[in-house]
């Protein structure tokens, strides 16, 4: 159907060595749209470009071209290009310096408001939306477009990173953008064009014996030693990149160790029901 | 960078025209990608064929491509191929016939257990793991990694369809496939290859004058009158594919009325914390 093949295509095995290094799974043959997914890094360092005409409408209806359960179109997104805006929200995400460079700053809203405004309107409550599960069937449908948006970007030669620190004042947040009650940026993403001086990296990933299991969940000495080989290969990247070298399970366990790891994040909840989510 | 033309594109107002119907937006050119990503359906109707050898693999690949939220991989799959199992799991994702006739099955995982493990392992607390801002992260992760899945598969002629409904019964769910604790099937997606005799077709979406604001966040004239042309399009849509006729507002209001609207998962919040989530 989309099967494109270019004729600079190398294997699928040799583009996913630098994601699994030593672990290099079977895939099937490489088409385009897998090259660009597997080739996939985050891109913290862009040219002071302007971007073309019509790319936040790109992204955006790529966006919406995702699935949408019950298409309850559940997310909004704002797009911010100003400079003192982003200065502002970029010092609420704990200083990111990328997001003051990249020319785009895209807000990715999990909207409950939209359908509550309209139930109000015809007189119909949205009881619903004050579920937890509401919220999560939110979170997942701003991911899904979301990272539509990144493929589509990447396409056209853009580069891309995910802002969680944008969650670290949400409620600030929410007052800088306007937001109405019920809606809350989920997380951020700085656009624009990578600068070739400063190339990314694709980041190396658990080998597929750690996270993909055949008809059960498994938890056991194969997953233990994926997990092993992976800390040498992790070490080995951080060592060629000239970062710090720490086993993987050093720094995920640092990062997810206690409250004070979080910051600020472990008020989410607290916030959250401020800014007129139920969760309950 | 991978903007890669073949000479049978339209153009993208064209591939959008299904998308929008009468409201278009303007933007960039087309390439591939977009061509895709523009044109994605949910597919629900596959042939009985077996999927080509390394195709979970290859799915797994573009998943693990996806950006991970301080490379915490917070996520597991599991691929259910097994006709009984499958058969189990849509008797409790609300009896979808789909997930019967899909060859491939698979369950995303929103795991917060490999990183406990982790830290009990080392005798370090994962502490953060027990506030609603670890749950939420990883929903987001978990769907990055999905939906670069759901468009490897499209690059490669397969369909898919997202399945909520696995969230009706966690609990039996999470028994079926051997979770541990404080590990979750999120969603499932059902993979195959379309039967080209039940075509699925594009769904039309809101305007993104509704959806998509630029620097501030608006509930106004403009948004009201987008949702009113929606109505009127989706109706339009309905009409030609054979399906009830009714505005977005009340079918969508209908879905998020109240508890008895959403197949069980107003119990959600209670359920996870007996699966071990700490949501505080």
């Amino acid at each position: 159907m989309n099967q494109i093949f270019s004729p600079t295509l190398t294997s699928a095995a040799a583009v996913l060595q630098d994601r699994y290094r030593g672990g290099v799974p079977d895939v099937v043959e490489l088409n385009a749209t897998l090259d660009l997914l597997f080739s996939h890094r985050s891109v913290r360092a862009y040219l002071p470009e302007k971007l073309p005409e019509g790319i936040v409408e790109t992204l955006v209806a790529a966006a919406q071209s995702a699935s949408s359960s019950s298409n309850l179109q559940i997310w909004s997104v704002v797009a911010v290009e100003d400079v003192a805006r982003k200065a502002r929200l970029a010092a609420l995400a704990g200083n990111q310096r990328h997001i003051l460079e990249a020319p785009l700053f895209l807000l990715w809203i999990l909207d409950l408001h939209r359908l509550t405004a309209l139930g109000e309107a015809r007189g119909e409550p949205a009881g619903a939306l004050t579920y937890l599960e509401s919220f999560v069937l939110g979170a997942v449908d701003t991911a899904l477009a979301a990272q539509n948006a990144v493929v589509a970007l990447e396409s056209l030669g853009l580069g891309a990173v995910y802002i969680g620190g944008i969650r670290n004042h949400p409620a600030a947040v929410a007052a800088e953008l306007g937001l109405p009650p019920q809606a809350f940026a989920l997380f951020g993403l700085a656009v624009g064009k990578p600068d070739p001086t400063r190339p990314a990296r694709v980041k190396p990933r658990l080998p597929q014996d750690v996270v993909l299991f055949r008809e059960k969940y498994e938890w056991g000495d194969a997953q233990q030693a994926g997990i092993a080989a992976y800390n040498e290969r992790l070490r080995a990247f951080q060592s060629e990149q000239g970062l710090p070298v720490l086993d993987w399970t050093v720094q995920a366990g640092a990062r997810v160790r206690g409250p004070e790891a979080m910051s600020g994040r472990a008020g989410l909840r607290d916030v959250l029901q401020r800014l007129g989510f139920g969760l309950r």
